[in-house]
Parts: structure tokens; C-alpha cells; sequence
């Protein structure tokens, strides 16, 4: 019985420390140093090497270090009956809805807009209960980011693949409500999970449903968004701008039109960073469960990506 | 019976328009253009010609524009008999703390800062839990900032001249008070009203006792900061930067150094904006009240300032 932590390109040391306080005696390994691939049963992951599970015959689990878990079902190599878990974090929900927070009321108040202008133009502001939220994706992020604007006094809707039920939230679901989410939003915040379904939905048949001016944050995965139709739909004034924490290319390449556009505000994929010591709790806990044959927490399911 | 607005340098129309709207039959005068200035007995002003005033023998009220009285009591040939009141706008309470809330957020989340560095440099974050506001001015404006900022997580204390009640807020005040709230404060709210005893108030003195690191937004009156101690402040690290919204030349002229500091977020002025046809109805009652000799709603005291 042995656990692998594997995340290359990525400082693995925080979590072995994280591992050895709560277990002295854990049998740990740190890909690529692994000297009995088969005992390993249980992967704690970020980002593995394509097709890199198959070298480990007895894996059970993956537990995914963070919140997504997109870079574990987008590798077709991962057999069926391999469970996936991911990090449901309090912290990680006050980050995202305290940045949400911030760059909402960022764009609402102009406060990038006239840092950059560096000139003495007030511009026109809506008042906070003028904006209409629009929340792609009603998981657990979405839930507190909701909660956290509607707070603020914003209106919020959302919009999921499931019917949601969330106090104050205006809740659309499927195909057929996206239109009509859409056609209300004037701020539309993506906090969807990546999957299949949602790669590129942040495109330009998308953002002409919105009313013009409308404004885009993608806090969610770089593969939601077609890069070239958000260009193309500021441009128009389609679009009033967008915020992006995250992108196709990370860290975003220094020659990516991107950076110097002044409708959009970059930030370096900081919404939430986990920290090992408060999330290997539950890492650990659904260790002991699979060792005791118990249901495993956070589970998601490999066939719908979440 | 006439009354003045008076407000050079700014569009009169509007206040025209608002006031004509609740009584057509009003005896009304735009400065320059006054026939009997013996008639006038009640002044709606902004920024009025120094010792204008006096030309008018039967003046009783002066009605601020605004919620800032300190561009009436600085002038000295006021005489002591005339009452001057200010403007409560709900509107300008929640213009107020949600643009406060927006510049906070910036600092805490580094919005700004990224923005303006271009780069792919992840900044370390404080939890929003771990900073501690401090706001200078537990007025109408203070207290409504205080309860935006505890709404959403934050630690909040606040100074003033005496003594006030804010459930959840730690309160300072006077002399002695000042030192004890400083040397908690990570992050400084000024929304202090401008008087003789406010004028220049954050200074190096008062930076060099809060702990090294913090940050200052000041809101209020460009007159309350030392433009000089600020940049030499930031430049030694004591502080991290500032975010201004008010400047002692407004527009800020296009050399201050000021523009170009990165550390600085400069917006114009920008934190509420008064609409006219919000708040003429508070204005217009206090003419009614004045010709029946009754008491005048939120006066101030010349002597006070405030």
C-alpha cells in the first residue's frame, strides 16, 4: 500500500510535509522516483503526464489537489474503474468569491479603466443594483460566489446543466434556458467545470445574446473561452471588456495581444491558491475510507467530467 | 423672497430643472445674473467666489450642493449668523461604501497592480479577515462604509473627534485614541470632513505609526494628505501604496507625479456623483422650513466645520 504525489512543474515537497504531519509512517512516493509501481493504490495529482496512471496496476484513486479536475478526465488513458476525487475547500470559496468580489466591483466602478486611462475623464458608472450578474456554473464556487454578490446588493441569476435552488438566485438550466439567462446578464461571471460540453462555450454565438455592453469574467479554465471572438466582440462594443484570471497558455505567453488590450484586465491565475496543510485533511480521510473499503467524499464522476 | 444657486465652474441647469420641477412658481437666481440681491435670503452653492456673500444683506441659508461643507466654512467673510446646511443622500452612502469597497478590494486582491505590471507574477495575498480597516470619519459616510466593510469580512475600526457607537466596530477617539487606532491598522480609510484640525492630517507623523506596509485610501478632501510625505512614506516602505480619489488641484495637473507612480491608483473624483434630482427635495424643505421659521435639517456648525 503506497501513496504516489505526483504533480511535475509543480513544488511537491508542501504536500509531503503536509502528509507526514498528519502520518509519520505513510508509505510515499514522489513521481518520477517510484520503486514499486505496483504497490501504489492511491495518486494524489496535478496536471500528471498524459497516460501515466497505466504504469500503476493496483491505483484505486486520484485525489486531485485542488478544486478541478479537468487535468485528470481529460486523459482518455484513465480507466473506468479509477475514482476521482477533488478538494472542496471553505477557503478556496471565500478566495473565489472575494476575487469575484474584487474584479466585479472593479469593472463596476471603472477602477482599472481609469488606472490605465491615467487621465482626468470620469466615466459613466451604473449603480450596483442597475448590473446584472449572470453565473455560469452553480456548483459549490458558484453557490458562494452568488451568495457573496447578492450580499452586495447585485441581482444574480445563474445558470447551470442542472435545475439549482439558491435564495435570491433567478436559476436557468439546459439549452434551452441558456437564451434566456443570456439575454438578461450584463456581467457574466464563467465559473463552469471543464468538460467536453463547456469547452469553448464562452464564444462569439454566446456573446452576441447578451445585451451590448455586456461584460465577461472567466475565473473558470482558459478552454472555456474562444480567444479570437472575445477580441472580435470588443472590438464591435459588443462586448465592454473582460476580466481573465485564467487562460489556454499558462503562464499567457509575454506576446499574447491579450496583455496590452485596454478592455482587458489581466490577473495571473491568482483567484485561489490551496494550501497543502488545509486541504490534506480530506485528502487523507478519503485515504483511510478507501482502505476501509467506505464510500469515498467529494467523489465525481469520470463520465461527466464533475 | 429669492433664491441663489450658485456654483461656478459647474452646470446650474440642472439644479434649475430639479428645483422648478417641485415649485414652477420659485423665485430663483443663477449666479453671475442677480437683479435684487437684497432678495436673496437662501444660496444653493458649490464653490463659491470667495466673499460673494456678502453682497447679499439678507442671505439666512447657505445649502450645500453636496455633503462637503468645507468649500462654504473655509471661506472666513461668512458671517457667523447665516446657518449652512449639507446634503444626507442615501445615494451618496451607497455610492460611497460600494466605491470604498471597490478600492479595498483592488488593494487586497492586487487588481490594479497586476494589471499595470503586465507580467506573469502571482502577488501574495492577505485574507481578507487578516486586514484591518481603519476609517478616519465615523460620520454618515464612515458609519456606512464601516458596515459595507464588516459585511464582507473584514476587521473594521474607526477614529473620530468623539466618541461613536458602531455595533461591531471598534471605536477610537480624540488625541489620545489616535496612536492606539493606528498601530492596528493595515489598511486607512480617510472620510474625515475638512477642517482647520483635519487639514494635513495624514502626514509622515501619522503614517510613521502604522505598521510598515500600509495602505492608504483617502477619499475625503486632497487637503487632508501631504502630498510629499505620501510619496516619501512609499518610497520607504512604510507604506505600500495609496489610493487617491481627491487631490488638492483637481483636475490632478497632467506632470504630478502622482500619474505615473505605480503604487498609486489615481481615479477623478470619482466616488459619488450628486444627482440634482435626488437630493433638491432635502434642499427645497429647508427653504420651506427657513420661510416658516422652523429648525433646518442637517445644519452644521460654522465653528465646527462639520
Amino acid at each position: 500500500m503506497s501513496v504516489l504525489i505526483i504533480c511535475p512543474g509543480k513544488d511537491a515537497k508542501k504536500w509531503v510535509e503536509a502528509l507526514k504531519d498528519l502520518e509519520p509512517r505513510i508509505n510515499l512516493s514522489v513521481y518520477p522516483e517510484v520503486q514499486e509501481p505496483e504497490n501504489i493504490n492511491y495518486a494524489i495529482s496535478w496536471k500528471h503526464p498524459r497516460g501515466i496512471f497505466k504504469k500503476y496496476p493496483n491505483l484505486r484513486v486520484i485525489a486531485s489537489m485542488g478544486a478541478g479536475v479537468d487535468h485528470i478526465t481529460s486523459d482518455p488513458e484513465i480507466p473506468e474503474n479509477i475514482s476521482i476525487t477533488r478538494i472542496i475547500d471553505e477557503q478556496l470559496c471565500k478566495d473565489m468569491s472575494s476575487f469575484v468580489l474584487s474584479l466585479v466591483m472593479n469593472k463596476v466602478r471603472n477602477i482599472s479603466l481609469h488606472h490605465s486611462a491615467r487621465s482626468w475623464e470620469p466615466l459613466m458608472y451604473n449603480q450596483v443594483e442597475e448590473e446584472q450578474i449572470g453565473i455560469m456554473g452553480l456548483g459549490t464556487l458558484g453557490e458562494a460566489v452568488a451568495i457573496k454578490l447578492l450580499a452586495n446588493d447585485f441581482k444574480v441569476s445563474g445558470w447551470s446543466k442542472s435545475k439549482k435552488h439558491i435564495e435570491g438566485v433567478q436559476s436557468y438550466n439546459g439549452e434551452r434556458g441558456l437564451s434566456e439567462f443570456l439575454k438578461r446578464t450584463t456581467l457574466l461571471v464563467c465559473l463552469l467545470p471543464l468538460t467536453s460540453e463547456t469547452e469553448n462555450i464562452l464564444n462569439k454565438e454566446l456573446f452576441e445574446q447578451l445585451p451590448k455592453g455586456a461584460y465577461i469574467i472567466n475565473v473558470a479554465r482558459g478552454e472555456h473561452l474562444v480567444e479570437h471572438d472575445l477580441l472580435e466582440m470588443i472590438d464591435k462594443k459588443q462586448l465592454s471588456g473582460a476580466s481573465l484570471d485564467v487562460f489556454r497558455n499558462e503562464p499567457l505567453p509575454q506576446e499574447h495581444p491579450f496583455w496590452k488590450h485596454p478592455r482587458i484586465n489581466i490577473t495571473p491565475h491568482i483567484a485561489s491558491v490551496t494550501d497543502p496543510k488545509k486541504v490534506i485533511g480530506q485528502i487523507f480521510e478519503n485515504y483511510k475510507r478507501m482502505l476501509e473499503n467506505l464510500p469515498l467524499k467529494n467523489l465525481i464522476e469520470l463520465r461527466k467530467g464533475y
